[in-house]
């Protein structure tokens, strides 16, 4: 496709007051992107003033990473919202991370919305209208990252860029879409062969799927995610690094990656 | 001293969910600027969705009202937070207002820290250090309102401009400072009077204090408080609107009122 | 059917902080039973301890009133909690409000789960497992307020007993069960009817439906609840009690109730 | 003193939803009492759930570990509270542990105010009386851990017995109190010092103070404190065992040393 660069970007900044999540100084060192944590679900404003300062500091992208308000439940649980609620929590949570970037001297470039609030507005309009209705109104720069479905839909509506995700530590189905955690093969532990998976989506936009066949996933490839609590997320992002160099994968930031890839596209 | 108007101010938007507190469709009609609350002593993303629109379709400054986090204490226990504790709260904070002012096409002009935390911040180096640090590192423009103390001068020290308030309907001491609430005198209950009180130190600069005798305030009357709780709240800022108008004073956002007195200063 | 009486409940101690809802004062005097929140979805443990001391004093049945982990949304959004969270949070609130009712002398008698948290487990297995595992290992004395469906099973399997509630001012369906607010009819104005149909219910069993029909109710009308935010909830409350003093109809605590009724039922 | 017993207790169940803390396991094998997390600066129902679940397997004392509501704080940070909210506070969380307490088939038999709660009640009445208030009130019968101070002093003067704690891993000033962890020594690093100290304080009263002199501790070691964030809890559990092995000194629970002493005092 004439395309040979990728964002590699993890979810950072989720520890909380005396509670320590991620290895978040090692992911550091791996990324170009990063999803910080915003205080509903996870992270809080000591957490979000270091985290935005380390990634300032070594010029990884700041992303916001807003959640559902439900600390106990990590985000991770579905909260039957109003589209108002779920639009005005994700437009505090903008504000509150963007406090951070300004003092810091950067600039937040994208918004990828967390666990059960990203994964439902794949599918359901009232989350995508929300989710995109106000990171639409706060900043037209914003890329949303996400997967195929609705939320990319709704975001391409409202002029917002949209960077695709692929889940690099992740099994996937015939369907180009990830499966479950709990299903065979939707965690992968070889670091290898997450490396590999993630050179051959990016310079193929294929993947072995968890029932064995080579499958197009559909979309770009434009940014590979890394799970911080993935039992060997540092060996598999050593790896990934080490394949995407091998096989001759520029690894940058989401913005110059979309950039270039506009400039391809403009050039065909 | 040649000045002749005034700011009036209420905290609004400190209503929370389910929960409803002070009629603030009515504090709108009486007021020019507005301290909002920002969702951790009391507010949310709704309240604070709706308080941005409300001021900016009516032409009222909007001001931050940042607090300690403590819902259930509504911001007025004392936290013994680090230095660090409070700038990064008071920055989220900033943060996650401004958002639905931007959103909203509206401009803060202002912060006013809430209850205990801006009573501390008077005689307390840390807070006073902790909340400047944080405004003038976000905005430079934002005026701090406060009373005179150390909150005014590390104002100052960082280059922000400082809002004088007198509380209008609190009674003061022979010092020029507010008495407590449960002080005999300490709240006003006569709408009048809290009008002629209100017109007499803008233009004087002096307060009758609970003994009777006539002191100066000892700085100048930027913007006059009105507290929603006060039973006669309305009665408070109808009557006190109608004796500013009959002294002659001209009401007006703080920003205005401020550069008029920089004028008049430059002028001598 | 020879039963005569009825107990009069009410949701009380929702209030927060600074924050008041409803007229629990005006409230006291109209009901026989509580359900008081547990400062999860409302109440906070000044709320609770005010609460149970009234409640006391007056002989007003203690009741809980447990609800999900959400204050802003007042209990009232679904949240996709596990088994084990939901009991495990049930556990925790009778727990708690408990506490209040051993250090004023008093003895819970039943619960109620709240809002969305006790509409799903009326038709989800998981919500009524939960709740009824959490309450019958708590007390198995505890009698669980709910209306037929799968909470009311869950509890009778686990030999807990059943009070059976009529909502007093909301407008039914031909089915027997509450329509929604929204519904034309769902919320009744008129304190009269609501007074006239409690007496009905009660005495006969059967409800006039939205649509004009008069339909049995399905099953006991143990209690009837009065909600303490409907805009003329003491005057629907004053209406109550007369109309069932003039039918006759013995208003008594739930425990009183429920035993007359298995006293009539073995005397069969 | 004829005394030789001790109990050895460790704070437990201060994880929270996504978020660990504390090698609980290890811990569960080092101990005889627990101060369990009650859900305001840490613990959530799960966490507390299986918490007591696993100290009743294990024979271990379940102790109530209250503290403020300040999760983001760890409880760590004082907070002006009223008497009443402190006493309303600490009730509401004796209650909610004793939930799981119940539903395990244990019994609580102590409590130790966590943090900065614990500490401000040695020295400030109004803790004192809040916290003794709300046990005493709740159950007569719980024995409250704490050093000599006010805490003790109201302790006793409303009938609660209580258990002196030393610190194990902490270094003592020669007034025998603890000094704080940043001091030179406050923090003791050698797990077989911390064994012989602890023997030596159960045998002889008397403490190394960080200036090297041997001091009484003023009162008996009844329950020695192993701190769950020390950076070799294990090490010192392990040690302080085997140091009252080799020393012959009883290790048991709270209730059972406490009960030896008084039977030793009776036959004096």
């Amino acid at each position: 496709m004439g395309i040979n660069s990728v964002a590699v970007v993890a979810d950072l900044g989720e520890s909380f007051g005396n509670y320590t999540i991620g290895d978040d100084n090692a992911l550091l060192g791996l990324v170009t992107a990063s999803n910080i944590a915003c205080g509903f679900h996870a992270g809080d404003p000591r957490v979000m003033d270091k985290t935005v300062a380390d990634c300032v500091e070594r010029g990884i992208e700041l992303g916001a990473h807003p959640g559902y308000p439900d600390l106990v439940g990590f985000g991770r649980r579905l909260i039957e919202a109003s589209e108002e609620e779920i639009r005005t929590d994700v437009l505090y949570q903008l504000g509150a991370l963007d406090a951070f970037a300004r003092v810091h001297g950067g600039t937040i470039t994208h918004v990828a919305p967390h666990g059960r609030m990203g994964s439902i507005a794949q599918t359901d309009a009232k989350h995508a209208r929300a989710i995109t209705d106000a990171v639409a109104a706060y900043n037209k720069d914003y890329v949303v990252i996400c997967q195929r479905g609705l939320l990319a839909e709704e975001s391409r509506k409202r002029g917002l860029e949209v960077g695709y995700v692929f889940l690099a530590d992740r099994g996937y189905g015939d369907d180009g879409m990830p499966v479950s955690r709990s299903h065979e093969g939707g965690l992968i532990y070889d670091p290898e062969l997450i490396g590999e998976r993630s050179a051959q989506v990016v310079q193929e936009g294929t993947v072995r799927s968890v029932d064995g066949n080579v499958v197009p996933l559909g979309h770009d490839a434009d940014v590979l995610l890394l799970h911080g609590d993935h039992p060997t997320v540092l060996e598999n992002g050593l790896a990934l690094r080490a394949a995407l160099d091998k096989a001759g994968v520029r690894v940058a930031g989401l913005r110059d990656v979309l950039k270039e890839k506009a400039e391809v596209a403009l050039a065909r």
